[in-house]
């Protein structure tokens, strides 16, 4: 195994949230914790906002707006923490290097994320039931 | 709502991920993403395992090895991420302003945890589900 020479995880750079609309988590933790909402942009059948803590991670609040796999989560698990972000030196070194391990992974080559990043999930079964996305910014 | 003036997140101090026996997901963190374990001691019912992410924070594994919270999460939704530790600038003055709001919490007082740290959990109550820990260095 000579994955860890080749990924250099940076920084934690989100946790998700997953929950139902209405809920407004996202203003509990401003009002509670003052973490500011500092992105919002909406993806299929959810909103995503960032709520910046400190400069460089955010916890990320997924709103289910309609079907699709916010919804579906919440379906199975009600509202839950759903992934991890991790962001990394060199996305596309990591991810040869993945595959050339075949770790199993929900996108093969990156794809756009939220905050104009480029990312990749990894599938939950490489770690134990943990999803990870692996973040470039 | 004054909190926000008086609470103070620092960083993330670590995201945990609660699984069984055996799955020893530390390990595939380690082998995958190179994340090194840099702690790890015996709760009640779990062993918790400490995997640096940089500098200050951390991915917490909780290993269920006997009855006790982790094991009863367990049960009720499988291996799952499980709560979000933040550190605050004081613990003791953000403690004592949710209580001033009467925001629903689990530890009223700090209480000792891993690394040497003061810790108090919120309920989940208080933020649509989303189990909070707080953290003092």
């Amino acid at each position: 195994m000579h994955l860890p020479r080749q990924v250099t995880v940076q920084r934690m750079h989100h946790v998700a949230f997953a929950h139902g609309p209405g809920e407004a988590v996202h203003e509990r933790l401003t009002a509670l914790l003052g973490l500011p909402v500092t992105h919002c942009e909406a993806g299929e059948g959810f909103v995503e906002r960032m709520l910046a803590v400190g400069d460089h991670s955010w916890v990320q609040t997924l709103e289910a707006t309609g079907p699709g796999v916010v919804q579906r989560f919440i379906g199975r698990r009600g509202p839950a923490l759903h992934h991890i972000a991790f962001e990394v030196a060199d996305l596309d070194a990591t991810l040869a290097a993945l595959r050339a391990d075949d770790v199993p992974l929900v996108d093969a080559e990156p794809r756009p994320g939220g905050m104009g990043t480029r990312i990749a999930f990894l599938h939950p079964s490489a770690c134990g039931g943990l999803l990870v996305e692996l973040v470039a910014t």
